[in-house]
């Protein structure tokens, strides 16, 4: 399972990561909550970075009409969406400890451990008979290693060696977990003899979990509420007012960044499975007869990694590298409108920094997809803890606005004038009124629904059934007016008629792509990191520019006293240029270990002032990673790093009309 | 008590913000829920405005650490913070219908119609005695008006008129209203017969209720926890860290913007008593001995319009206009630290449009403030309901540290190393170990404590007997070595001693300036509606650039194919130059109705695109405030909005470089 999995030193990362204060547990001098973190100044500035980029090139870009819901939902609306439901997770429970699991994470959790059990047993046999040293040479060197990872979730890993047939079949199970439900998981779990690592005991049959923090609103405790688990609802609800405000024009998308909360079972991994997190969404509507994009083409010819949902089911995970135009000729993504989404966000992530061959777009499988969603694609990105999901990419049809629209009787739907009308024939029945109503009484107007309620080749039977025999019968069921009718050719007429329309009414199909702002985040950490080739205990985060929680530090060589008044100036200067600046000024601590510590915060560029400075008034200028430094005065050097921030210069553009110095001994 | 609130249509007005989505109730089609709103286009970007340009004046130019912290709060946290017992409102319940009130809103609101209703009888007999058709006019012309107001929620204003000592003393308890508690609003309600006034019913003494949210996290149900009623729990614990981040340097602040959560009992007035709201909110840490503030000379000389406390308990309103300086001097603001940040707040409020007029600094009283504060200002701005409060400005003093570091006896102050040493005579009781511990055995340990923590008189005392008579007692209390003790001279010797200290251990004070983002979007509002002086129907809001939702829009004359192109062109341009536009092609409707429909948006500027750009090239630009037109090429027109936006040119300077020209006949 490893190379599905980034290589990194992540016990390194996280300490770099609470070191550097990216996020910490909240309340962790409460000891903390699983699955809620809080964000530090970097971290913070990171993620206002994502989403002001995240801002620029869908919203602003694509002139969407972003709007700002309320977290706090009304039961009947989540309800109706479904979520109350069927929003839920499969639970289990130690049946002695009262321990909880969330039963997919511990059938994966075991059948993994028992995995790694037989790759250790048959590498222990093949050592034994090659050479028993060397087998346990690198053991010894990675020892220390080795114990932290034995002690995993599914139990400690014992050398077990399994049949060849039931590796396969762990394998085959583990690349479609997510596809099992209740009962799925309740059998693996019997037919594994899958218990609680930590105890041993048997677990319950899983049970569902709703994942939603429930609440109630106002002084009366009377009113449910939710905290909203994506904020996708909110848009819905505004559909007539934002087609209004769009004035009438089709298709457009509305966005919302904000909070949503899951009440996760079992959080884990860090940012990426927590109960509060921040979420980018789009919802585009489109008409569901034209799901073609006016700006295809700009997307068409990238080349996405793409893992269908007919490869995963043979159990394979092997990508197939396609363009989004022959994805959508050949119906591996169903249309236009989803392509052209695909391609956003391929073109969003790898602007921001993830790595382009870390990132790959996942088909859902049927049973993996919510309720709502009719396909779904997932863009996953490779990090230490596999391909995680953290963008998702649906086709929620007309779900979302149908079962609204059903629930409030208001129209959620668009009405359309036609250039050309729609001309066609249409069976009709139209009642006599003289003898319908008197003849059926109170019964006349259900009756007359249910005809007119028809299908056609219905209709037609009963108009058949008049010609013939002069009679016929409806039966109703379900209403007050219960029973058999007799309908005579007196009572109705059915005829063809000619129907013209000049107005199409339909409710639009939605394509939501949504973002998992945390998960993004925590994924670029990875993808930025590197250590020093030359000292493994320097470690970098090279982040572009754009992105950067702080774009340039300045610094003062030492306390000397001449050096205040340059100091105070390049602040000031780089402040009204616009660019977001850091002073660190702890004089106690030597340049080198200050350059180290802002390369930890990621910071693309550091201004020194130095005795230099004060005999010609420059500075120098260091860049985080080739650590190359050039020496101009500070005007020059000012200007030169609002166009590198910006991205209207490179370093190498830097470096050809400034030489490079010799960097200060220490760093 | 009309010259208290702003005169304004606010009918007019909330039309004009639902009519152009800047905000409506949240889940309108499911009929909505009280005190929840969401934002539209319009008012999404408005807020974020609003924000970006707060963190550009307070985060950015002050160099705050941000953070972004949990919402969802576990119970202890704010058991320890007070909230759980002290975060309520008083509410009463008419005794039959079982309607529930906020008691102070029902006093206020009773209070109110009796005073209006002895205005409206003073009039009438006024009015007979001189000239009974005269007063007849008036309240004709304005019937339709009158009616509505005379539903207000403290019942029908019925005519009857008070003695003039009664009409003092209700505007003296209203003037007041928020310094009573809920014994306060009992004897008020029992004394004026204050009745529900819809049934006329009595209502019950007022008993508290807890304003927050909660909820349980997890899958056991077992951890309560509530939504955070405020962001600054987060930010305080979380102090440590920062203090790290900031290298160990003092004075520094935290910050974070973020939605918080309030059950209120009845929510009303708009944006201005919800139940979810956007806040920002500052932590100032400061040393207890030295509230000074490094920049307090760039704000000492702005005059504040100040209401202090004092003149409040007069039962007066009228404000003080003082310099923050001299208010500082002369004690009516507590230190430099809450001077600054109040000139601060008052800078930015200007900066966004708030008028200067309509904000005022009003002290809070010793019973309204907040359980956590020991001084408090609030910025509150003038609108239609009254002076209302939408920056609180506290000194928090040392409170929320210490309850926090006392409950999880984690340290949460700062060490400072002291220049010069801290030397100091201090009476110090040493234990003589062979015989303390042998004669008091398990006691030794607490006598010794109970002795260590006396004051110096007391330890005084003990030192002065035993010098006397060899021998006192001392008795403990409240612990599991209850009981009096002998202690001997044999036992411990008291004796002043030189202390030198080296550094110094103190727990900082909060200065805590915290905004409510939708207050100040509401008044915003307000203060920028006004309608053109020809045409009472053509209402325009005037935001100054930075803040307008929309800087530019471009719309073509009518929508003849040659307009297209430059259309599109103009689009392009204006988006590399980063100026956010809309375009307006909606060609069924004339360009008269285009540029109103905007002015309602706030949009500053509007290009035209009519038949000469075909011809020569250029395009008209349209200031939204006078309607005043200027025509150049494409390139001078998208430069100029560029630099019109970024606030680098006003529209004189446009009017001075291009000639007016006349505005089209349908504007």
């Amino acid at each position: 399972m490893t190379d599905n999995k980034l290589s990194i030193d992540r016990p390194a990362i996280e300490s770099l990561l609470t070191r550097r204060f990216f996020f910490a547990p909240s309340f962790g001098i409460y000891g903390g909550v699983a699955g809620l973190y809080d964000y530090g100044p970097t971290g913070t500035a990171l993620q206002q970075n994502l989403i002001n980029m995240w801002r620029q090139h869908f919203v602003i870009e694509e002139d969407m009409l972003e709007v700002d819901c309320s977290i706090m939902t009304p039961a009947e609306v989540l309800k109706t969406s479904g979520h109350v439901d069927k929003f839920a997770d499969w639970m289990c429970k130690d049946t002695k400890s009262g321990d909880i699991f969330r039963a997919d994470h511990l059938v994966e959790a075991v059948l993994e451990a028992r995995l790694e059990g037989d790759v250790l047993a048959r590498k222990l046999a093949g050592a034994s008979i090659a050479n028993a040293d060397a087998a346990a040479a690198p053991a010894d060197a990675s020892g220390a290693k080795k114990d932290k990872k034995n002690k995993k979730k599914g139990g400690p890993v014992v050398a077990t060696k399994l049949d060849d047939s039931v590796v396969a079949e762990y394998q085959n199970i583990l690349a479609q977990i997510d596809n099992y439900d209740g009962e799925g998981l309740g059998e693996l779990i019997t037919r594994f003899d899958i218990r609680n690592p930590a105890t041993g005991n048997e677990v319950t049959k899983p049970v569902e979990f709703n994942l939603m923090f429930d609440s109630s609103i106002g002084p009366t405790g009377q009113l449910k509420g939710y905290l909203r688990p994506e904020t996708a609802q909110g848009q819905f609800l505004n559909f007539s007012r934002l087609l209004e405000f769009n004035n009438q024009k089709m298709p457009f998308a509305s966005a919302m960044v904000g909070r949503s909360f899951r009440n996760e079972i079992s959080p884990r991994q860090g940012l990426l499975r927590v109960r509060e997190f921040t979420m980018a969404e789009i919802e585009h509507y489109v008409d569901p007869q034209n799901k073609d994009h006016p700006r295809f083409e700009e997307v068409a010819d990238i080349k996405l990694s793409l893992l269908p949902g007919s490869v995963q089911l043979t159990g394979s995970t092997d990508t197939v590298q396609m363009t989004i135009r022959d994805a959508v000729a050949q119906g591996v993504i169903d249309n236009k409108t989803l392509g052209y989404f695909m391609g956003r966000i391929h073109l969003y992530l790898m602007s921001i920094g993830i790595k382009h061959e870390l990132l790959r777009f996942r088909q859902h499988l049927n049973n993996e997809m919510a309720h709502y969603a009719c396909d779904c694609w997932d863009a996953e990105i490779k990090n230490s803890y596999g391909w995680i999901e953290c963008v998702g990419c649906a086709d929620r049809s007309a779900y979302d606005l149908t079962v609204h629209s059903n629930r409030t009787n208001q129209k959620l739907c668009v009405r359309e004038n036609l250039t050309e009308p729609h001309i066609y024939e249409k069976l009709v029945c139209e009642p006599n009124s003289k003898v319908f109503g008197p003849k059926l009484k109170r019964a006349a107007k259900p009756v007359l629904e249910h005809l007119e309620g028809m299908s056609p080749a219905d209709l037609s039977a009963v108009k058949d059934a008049l010609a013939s025999d002069g009679k016929t019968t409806v039966t109703l069921a379900g209403s007050a007016a219960d029973g058999t009718y007799e309908i005579t050719t007196e009572m109705i007429t059915i005829e063809n008629k000619t129907i013209t329309e000049y107005t199409r009414e339909y409710t639009p199909n939605v394509i939501e792509p949504s973002f998992g702002i945390g998960r993004i985040l925590y994924s670029l950490l990875e993808h930025s990191y590197s250590v020093r080739p030359d000292d493994e205990q320097r470690a970098v985060l090279s982040f572009n520019p754009a992105v950067a929680p702080f774009k340039c530090l300045i610094l003062p060589l030492s306390n000397h006293a001449s050096f205040k008044k340059p100091l105070l100036d390049v602040a000031r200067r780089l402040r009204t240029n616009g660019v977001p600046a850091r002073v660190d000024d702890a004089a106690s601590v030597s340049i080198g270990r200050r350059y180290a510590r802002n390369d930890e915060l990621g910071t693309p560029f550091a201004i020194t002032v130095d005795f230099d400075t004060a005999k010609d008034g420059t500075v120098t200028l260091r860049e985080r990673d080739s650590t190359n430094q050039i020496r101009a005065s500070i005007d020059e050097i000012v200007d030169m790093v609002k166009n590198l921030v910006a991205g209207s210069a490179t370093w190498e553009d830097a470096l050809s009309k400034y030489p490079a110095v010799s960097a200060a001994a220490s760093d």
